[in-house]
């Protein structure tokens, strides 16, 4: 598996309008794309697509960037290898995936044999759709996996069905857009929900002994996301479990966040084996991700 | 000292033109400034100076950022600390910074009560001009501290005439703009005799026991810079003396890399005492630092 990832132009295939797409990135700062507009849709979220010689695929949801077919690897593997290689080897056998519609992290964690079940439950039908006709490289190694199971439906919803069947999870992965945390005004993002203290004491019955890891963002364009989820991660997980690591996804600008509530012991330590098939993710980064620079910690503290 | 630098806008002085202002980061990808245009002139090399509401002022030499207000602390902490931070405690006295005329890696070497002479040499008399105008927060504590002193001269000249006069540094850093490896067509960039084996062979002699770091770039946009210094770093020094590390400076898009020859045992430990008055670095950054993703060393094997 090898995959050109450091400064090579990708090929426009030259359909869709050109245009210049302007990406907010804060007050009077964007990322500007001139690319083509291959696919733009309204509707339960505005969903665009772009394709851009530098990033190759954009996919943005409410004017907000998910991922590039460029470096989606970076922050999906982060996402799920952190979390997994922090468990013993073999512990994982049952994931909840809230969100993940793109199949991103459902194609990490099917890399592992001894993961037996995955549930993906996204809420925009059009997400799953969209990946296999513009990213099938977002797809599992078998698309087909009989592991996989996907559910389109609220994940707060769901999440309630299953905690009145007793079912349970060993690792669950909130891999939402960015919320509305501290723009009460503003409340459009489908993802608020996921971003609650009731929602987090429901995943903690559903993964009483397992790791429940989300994505912040990125604190420093976006701080109070991550401050927001500490703060109910520390509500509802008891302070020794919870966890913060980052990754740098370049398409991001800045280093993204990831809190983790993990009942196992030093999760900086990998456990596992040490995979082939990962681009990123290696144990040295494993190890380096929970340094956090005394900016953050600065910040984080004033939640304490 | 509290700084605040995550995910808050700064005042902009509503002086000079204001413009949209776009930095091609890569083909068809900018970076775009709702800005004051405050400072402008071309000559011996292009310098604007821009005022935005969440960067606070940028300083671009040749259309390239070299740093904003709001995250240099970042640039210039990496730089500085790891290396003096991986040689014995006490033993770093004499610095030599090539580049770096906008006093920020001076500012952070004075942090050392040990560290007895820095000089700076930097080509553009303009830059040190600008920053006590403009960029004040970069000038050391002590902006007349007796250790240090600036001299205005092409670092290739002054390295040479210290070689002749027999100086020795016990630690040189290379902080300049970007060069022009790989594109021998456009070779604008005065920095570019410093990205060279020649270079690398004085700096060794007017070195030789000591540290020699360079600043290399975002590789995932400009990949062509570190593995260029890369080859040069192996042509001029011992394998087991040179190390790679990396820092995120939101406003570089994606983690900058820094190389260093390094004869002392160990680098990714920290020697000293950990200082209380950095923004960026503390220990555990410092360790974390080397750790690079697996992309990165694929492409870095490329070159041995």
């Amino acid at each position: 598996m090898k995959k050109e990832v450091m400064a090579k132009a990708l090929p426009s295939e030259g359909k869709g309008v050109k245009v210049f797409f302007a990406e907010f990135v804060n007050e009077d700062y964007v990322f500007g794309y001139i690319s083509r507009l291959i696919y733009g849709e309204s509707g339960l979220q505005n969903i665009y697509i772009l394709e851009n010689k530098f990033w190759g695929r954009l996919l943005f949801i409410n004017n907000n960037l998910q991922f590039s077919s460029r470096d989606e690897f970076i922050y999906h593997e982060a996402l799920v290898h952190i979390p997994i290689q922090s468990a013993p080897e073999g512990y994982i056998k049952k994931v909840l995936i809230c969100g993940g519609g793109d199949f991103g992290a459902a194609r990490e964690v099917l890399k592992y044999p001894y993961v037996e079940e995955v549930v993906i439950v996204d809420i925009d039908p059009r997400i799953p759709k969209l990946i296999k006709e513009y990213f099938p490289e977002l797809l599992p190694e078998d698309p087909n996996d009989p592991r996989l199971t996907l559910i389109t439906e609220d994940a707060y919803v769901l999440v309630d069905k299953f905690l009145r069947e007793g079912r349970t999870f060993d690792l669950v992965i909130v891999d939402s857009t960015d919320p509305d945390i501290g723009d009460e005004a503003n409340l459009q993002e489908l993802s608020h929900a996921l971003f609650g203290v009731d929602f987090h004491q429901k995943l903690l019955k559903i993964c009483p002994q397992g790791i429940i890891v989300q994505q912040c963002g990125t604190p420093f364009t976006m701080k109070n996301i991550l401050l927001g989820v500490y703060k109910i991660y520390r509500e509802v997980y008891p302070q020794k479990e919870i966890y913060i690591y980052r990754a740098n996804v370049p398409s991001f600008g800045s280093d993204n966040a990831y809190i983790m509530r993990c009942p196992f012991k030093d999760p900086q330590r990998p456990k596992g084996k040490e995979l082939d098939n990962t681009l990123y993710y290696n144990f040295e980064i494993h190890e380096a991700s929970f340094a956090l620079p005394k900016f953050w910690k600065e910040a984080l503290k004033e939640c304490e």
